[in-house]
């Protein structure tokens, strides 16, 4: 292969999802409920962690989902790590809205939905939002977690879901 | 196993933690350069898309990081994506500063180091950052972008580097 590394041949969008297409990401389902009281949720692959002192998470979200008027400040939310086991939940939690927590078991804590069989879920509440363009970050500080199953990490890669594979070396 | 789907009994950074062990990330080096035009860069996995139109990136930096003085509105940066075989390179760039462009093969464009053999890069230009207690969330816009590698892609989880596993479903 000839070394194509200064050979900056996309633009923009397309710039941006190539990198993507080869970037994997861990899956997480974010929760929440509406001021009457229903569940709402969706399926996320931008939760990363903000720093731990104090103990803060981000994700990003359009600002046209029907998520977002219920993700205001002070809003609780249960942030889910998803295993393998944690699939077809996943694609649940991805499609049609009315459909989303259907025929699924969950729990209500501090009024938030919460799923059982997941490997660990944050209970946090929105601390600020930024919003860009159509989009926005929603940054929240970390109230309360509970580790659970320790099945394989769910992956995003290439349009579609993954586990991980050989582990190649310790530390950071 | 007893279903502990409710017993929230991590509080604060320990819950944050737990949740982040079991959180799959992908790898990425995000490069700059000082006003006196020394490269500077770092490993990160809080590299996330905020969208397409406009194409924005985020990624999350602690405000004591030497890098974050760089980071200012307007400054170019360059996004790598990273495969198995940067494994070193991911290593180098999370290790200590002056070290980091040691021996280590790169290209300046528009002053910014741009490492081959990565999967994919995007060079970008800094748009705006939220500060939120002692970290940051940067949010760039897309400029332009290459792909490069075919290599799998590399990820950190549970405190080391691993690769994908098996695919087990496509699509979101």
């Amino acid at each position: 292969m000839t070394n194509q590394s200064t050979d900056f041949n996309l633009f923009g969008a397309d710039a941006l999802k190539a990198a993507f297409r080869r970037h994997a990401s861990g899956v997480a389902i974010i929760t929440a409920s509406t001021k009457a009281g229903d569940p709402i949720g969706f399926t996320a692959t931008s939760v990363t962690s903000l720093g731990s002192n104090p103990p803060l998470v981000s994700f990003n979200i359009a600002q046209g989902s029907s998520s977002y008027e219920h993700l205001v400040e002070g809003s609780h939310v249960a942030i889910h790590t998803l295993t393998t086991e944690n699939l077809a939940l996943s694609q649940k939690l991805a499609g049609p809205k009315e459909d989303r927590f259907k025929d699924v078991e969950y729990n209500l804590v501090s009024g938030v939905p919460v799923f059982p069989h997941t490997s660990a879920v944050i209970l946090a509440s929105v601390r600020t939002r930024l919003e860009v363009a159509a989009n926005a970050v929603i940054v929240v500080d970390v109230i309360s977690g509970l580790e659970n199953s320790e099945a394989e990490p769910l992956l995003y890669y290439r349009r579609g879901y993954l586990t991980t594979g050989e582990r190649l070396a310790d530390n950071f």
